[in-house]
């Protein structure tokens, strides 16, 4: 996505040796307009599926989720939380995530009411990077018993392994600009 | 806002003493109609204000907030991070909020890059019970020297003093629901 990739090279700053922030378009201060442009670009890549929920995961997916379910008609979005969530709750379905990021382990958490096996799933993050998130909401959608129909990734991490665990499942993934390496300071994109 | 009063008397759950989840439409499912509905009623009563940007705090802000800043015409969202700050950052604001509902103290922080002098903030947010995530967002606007132009809410809990210390700064509130009471396990609305 043109438009995207350009905002990462112009607005993107790198903290070596690996760290992309977007804080002033993505994630901590949101640029609508291209919101509605990255809702529109996942709209198109997956015009072909019969999506009729979107899955994502607190905080900075909301709103990139939300933005995508108001371009597929106003679907509902599902927002898992993270938290740690007692081993004798019937009522949820949870799955734990490691983040390397942060170096703790979480629960994202889903009530039951929210996901049933009618549903057809469009799992959305801002990040892919080891993908431990998007596999943790794989893994309650199977829960479910609900279909994941894709995965609609803002930026990409190519060089680090999420992608390749979430085929692996047999899975489909949409990434809407992918970074490659960084060189002295910048981000080199697909 | 009659439609949001509906749809809580119809489908919120009350969980005695006072709690009220809204689970289904507002704050873990999103009902997406119904966000553009809440957007455009934060819109008519704030259309006399000239905004230019959008404050809330993670998690549940974001989607109201990123929805109301589309029908003020894609005006920039900026969203509180909840953590814990180092003292000595000079890049970011920081106010210390206290959570009743979880009994914890944490951190609202936003990077001072996002918010300026010349800035008419509207603050967003979900629920009205004891102001104090609020409070914190006014004191970000004031150690920025921006201007609150006001604050929208969603659901506020009347019968708690939110509303009263945020008024008594000289702020306007704007609430769609207001919860006067819970009554054999149901809502009072005003």
């Amino acid at each position: 996505m043109e438009l995207l990739k350009q905002r990462i090279l112009r607005d993107g700053i790198v903290i070596m040796p690996n760290i992309l922030r977007v804080d002033s378009f993505l994630n901590h201060q949101i640029d609508c307009s291209l919101y509605r442009e990255i809702a529109k670009e996942f709209k198109e890549r997956y015009k072909d599926t019969n999506i009729n929920k979107i899955l994502t995961i607190e905080a900075s997916g909301i709103g990139i989720a939300l933005a995508t379910a108001f371009e597929f008609g106003d679907i509902p979005v599902v927002f898992a939380k993270k938290g740690t969530a007692k081993t004798t709750s019937t009522h949820l379905y949870t799955s734990k995530v490691h983040s390397f990021t942060k170096g703790i382990d979480y629960d994202a958490i889903v009530s039951k009411k929210y996901l049933n096996e009618n549903d057809n799933i469009l799992i959305i993050d801002d990040f892919l990077a080891n993908g431990q998130a998007v596999l943790g909401m794989i893994d309650i959608v199977n829960q479910a018993k609900a279909t994941v129909a894709g995965v609609g990734i803002v930026v990409e991490k190519g060089f680090q392994d999420g992608r390749k665990l979430i085929e692996n499942q047999g899975y489909r993934v949409e990434s809407l600009a992918i970074v490659d390496d960084f060189k002295d300071g910048t981000v080199i994109l697909r």
